[in-house]
């Protein structure tokens, strides 16, 4: 599919990566309706076929939606964009510790000017077609961050790098939950339909209050949790591989790209 | 989805890689039915990530489903197959050129020990659900191989790697075209909805009777031609980007995995 975003739509996303580039740091749920978003990891090129291969091993976790090669910051995916600086947040991770938060990362593609950037879809993607269907996205009500969690579900490794799968989670209404399964399991490449349904203990969740990442959720009576594979699982990798170097996002803090959410429907 | 295999399938499965382990050599249509049969490319190290790099971008064409990495043999998809022989027919490409095709590939594993094999998705796998639709499938009635052409549509480069897609067509009664297009789309990790119907020109394809690889087809009135994106689009960018050496299956003699199908659809 080859679909068109609109006029309004590419200024909001323009408007939201300009003020990124400026300073502002905010989560970007419901930001720039109706685009993709996308995680971020960017290795030295040592690390990326490594990197690669883990993606396309854990392509549910960590579906890849756009590279940007050594030497490259422009996004295929957001003409104009520069992946150092069209993020409200980004962490600087050093031998698989988080070292340091920036609102930019100019600094470190200095450092390690052979960066290779991937982009992997996110679930924020395919939260437009839940609204639409009347399912309530709580953490965009609260105007919180999504709730994230590691689980003890081992994703297959490759080379150096391995780690747990993370899952974001949110409370759907039992009555929608089916409905929420049917819309996000059209968009496989942007994570696609939940991983589990309904019984965090199973994940290796203890209390769904302290997720990872992200902010605290609110279960509502009458809600189940429903989790989806989540584009922060490359983090998990980092921290259990320990690569010298690495640049990601921060959890909720995505890339807004120029390509309709519709482009990834099946 | 997690889908197991029949026995009689997995028998069946099984049955075949050991006969071209033996040097049977048969197109695959219509073989190990239910399970996924799988294209070929395999490289050295120093092109793995640009040909990784390649699939990504070009993921209707080159779907990868497993990677075997420098120094294994063995497909996570087959227990116990050995990709050097359980193909029943390889190409050895050198400098771009087709130089040799043979039944057994372990000459060429041993000259290149460092190479990196890639399985990318086949068409082949969603005949079945076409047949169960009452779908016919010409190139099986016929006992001949699927027909495959160049395209005038360029992939997306990716480093050395560039080449245009290769499509394969079925010939398909007017009435059924849509039904074909709602099964195949329903599996995008094997080439998915087709990318055109009904016009060979404008694909730059002058003469049907003609493909560039595969059998002639017998499209019958009251049909029309179904074009499908095809794993063997990796061998047209070798053609035209001449790495000094590269092992394919040949065109239709695909490697049959355990995998069933059904694991694919989304």
């Amino acid at each position: 599919m080859t679909v068109l975003a609109t006029p309004a739509q590419l200024a909001a996303a323009r408007a939201a990566r300009a003020a990124y580039r400026a300073g502002e740091s905010v989560p970007t749920s419901g930001v720039a309706t109706g685009l993709t978003q996308a995680n971020l990891i960017a290795v030295p090129a040592d690390w990326a076929f490594e990197t690669l291969l883990y993606t396309q091993r854990n392509q549910k976790a960590c579906p890849v939606i756009d590279v940007i090669e050594q030497g490259a910051v422009e996004s295929a995916l957001a003409p104009g964009s520069d992946i150092r600086t069209d993020i409200g947040s980004y962490r600087i991770w050093r031998d698989g510790v988080l070292a340091e938060e920036t609102t930019d990362a100019r600094a470190a593609w200095a450092e390690h000017p052979d960066l290779v950037a991937f982009l992997i879809g996110c679930s924020f993607t395919f939260e437009t077609g839940l609204v639409e269907a009347g399912i309530p996205i709580r953490h965009q009500e609260l105007g919180r961050n999504v709730p994230m969690y590691r689980t003890n579900i081992d994703c297959t490794p490759a080379g150096r790098l391995r780690g747990e799968m993370v899952v974001s989670m949110r409370p759907i209404p039992a009555r929608q939950v089916a409905d929420a399964v049917q819309i996000t399991g059209r968009t496989p490449a942007v994570h696609g339909a939940p991983v589990h349904i309904g019984d965090p203990a199973s994940l290796g969740i203890v209390d769904l209050s302290t997720p990872d990442f992200g902010d605290a959720p609110e279960v509502r009576d009458g809600e189940v949790p429903v989790f989806w594979a989540c584009g922060v699982t490359p983090q998990a990798a980092i921290m259990a591989s320990r690569p010298p170097f690495a640049v990601t996002h921060s959890p909720g803090y995505m890339f807004i790209t120029d390509v309709p959410d519709a482009e990834y429907i099946v």
